[in-house]
């Protein structure tokens, strides 16, 4: 387990991936649904965040999600009781080295991980190694290169790209969504599709103002303040000055604009 | 009329617009269709680019279709005549001050102008003023930061960055896709929806490696060359290395992301 991990090691940086879940559910999740009876392996599922939705959207299937952090996976399992589903296990692993045999899931879904791993191409060699001829993956991943909004400052783009160079330090991909077609190419997979899910705010979306650019967006950037600024990215002046016009693109004359990617593909 | 206009001037700026419209189609027109009898306003036609589809889509609908420059109208009805159209009326006319009565229109349809205009909000309070109360504006605009690709060089984001900065020394507006909202707000409109329309390119979408990077926005970046190093926002030597960066894009490991935004409301 690596202690510089990004998302996921405290009870509020949990809050915060549970709610941006909530609020992307519909976009990213409409339309995934797994059969009766099929196996579904949920690579990295963290503190639970996509769990939930994962599950209720295939009640019939029986799913296992794995990550590798216990922490994260008592977590995920205390929330996923709470919401009284049953039809989940978990299990502490590592995806470079799953301790099942060839060929076990029918399905395979990971969502905001490669992000995260040094090799990426040799996580999804080791999921479709687990993964039946025939198979689906799915996989979720963002792009904060895709990020804009207006009114747009200097200093708002640059605070904004602190949350960039701050996940490019701890060796993780922040740009890892436009990158996700030829990963999958690499990784031998068939029929790959890649879909961009847009979310797109102005006044008139109102959950989206307060859920995705207050709750999921800023209180991201915010999580990276100290290392930004220990890291001499930007000065405490600028950073403010940042956060402050990146609150004005939830204003009423403000928009924000951020893409995911769903892919899809066969083994 | 504006001699330091960025498009449309030159009969190989035509072409790339006449080819980039025929690529985007589909995207940007599929779902605007005007009744039989109705009288539409295209306001800033142009060279014609977008004046087919409409007419097209719309056959029984009575277009007029203005602009300011005689010589891009002329273009436009040499268009219109070799396609075989005969719904369209062209007309030379300042967008500031449409030689039309109060409530003239059913609908009005823009595309790509108000970018280029130094107030947009009094272009968009023109219109409202020839459209009848309960008519539709459609308008459709990119966002030049939108755009990104993989793989990401220096050099390549810098030739980008380019024609960010040509277009806004010319007065231009590059970023307009994100202000629809706002500006169709202050001009009084209701019933605003704004739809991102996002062109994503990967291995897998042939025709649009060629006509979308390669034909529509590699040109087009192409077409600020002698700006760009006349103004010194880059060197001959990075500007070589940047465009063939870009090249790298429509290569089968790589992907390309850009952004339009279509808007509609009511008066």
């Amino acid at each position: 387990m690596r202690d510089d991990y990004v998302h996921g090691y405290s009870e509020r940086e949990a809050v915060r991936l549970v709610d941006q879940a909530k609020t992307l559910a519909p976009l990213m999740h409409h339309d995934t649904s797994y059969p009766e009876g099929s196996r579904v392996l949920e690579a990295g599922c963290g503190v639970g965040a996509q769990t939930i939705t994962l599950a209720r959207n295939s009640p019939q299937a029986e799913i296992t999600s794995v990550d590798i952090s216990k922490p994260s996976l008592n977590h995920a399992k205390a929330l996923i009781q709470s919401e009284g589903i049953s039809n989940v296990q978990f299990q502490t692993a590592d995806i470079m080295e799953l301790p099942y045999e060839d060929e076990t899931f029918d399905h395979v879904f990971i969502c905001f991980v490669l992000e995260h791993l040094p090799n990426p191409v040799g996580a999804l060699l080791s999921l479709k190694r687990v993964l039946k001829k025939g198979g689906s993956i799915t996989v979720i991943e963002g792009d904060h290169g895709s990020c804009y909004f207006h009114p747009e400052t200097e200093e708002a783009v640059k605070a904004w790209q602190c949350l960039i160079k701050v996940q490019t330090d701890l060796n993780c991909n922040p740009l890892m969504g436009r990158e996700l077609y030829p990963l999958l190419n690499e990784a031998g997979f068939e029929d790959i599709q890649i879909d961009p899910r847009v979310v797109y705010v102005d006044e008139s979306k109102g959950e989206l103002v307060d859920g995705f650019i207050k709750k999921t967006i800023i209180a991201m950037v915010e999580g990276v303040k100290d290392q930004s600024i220990d890291s001499g990215f930007i000065t405490p002046e600028t950073w403010d000055k940042g956060i402050q016009d990146l609150h004005r693109s939830a204003e009423p004359s403000g928009t924000f604009f951020y893409n995911f990617f769903k892919g899809t593909a066969k083994k």
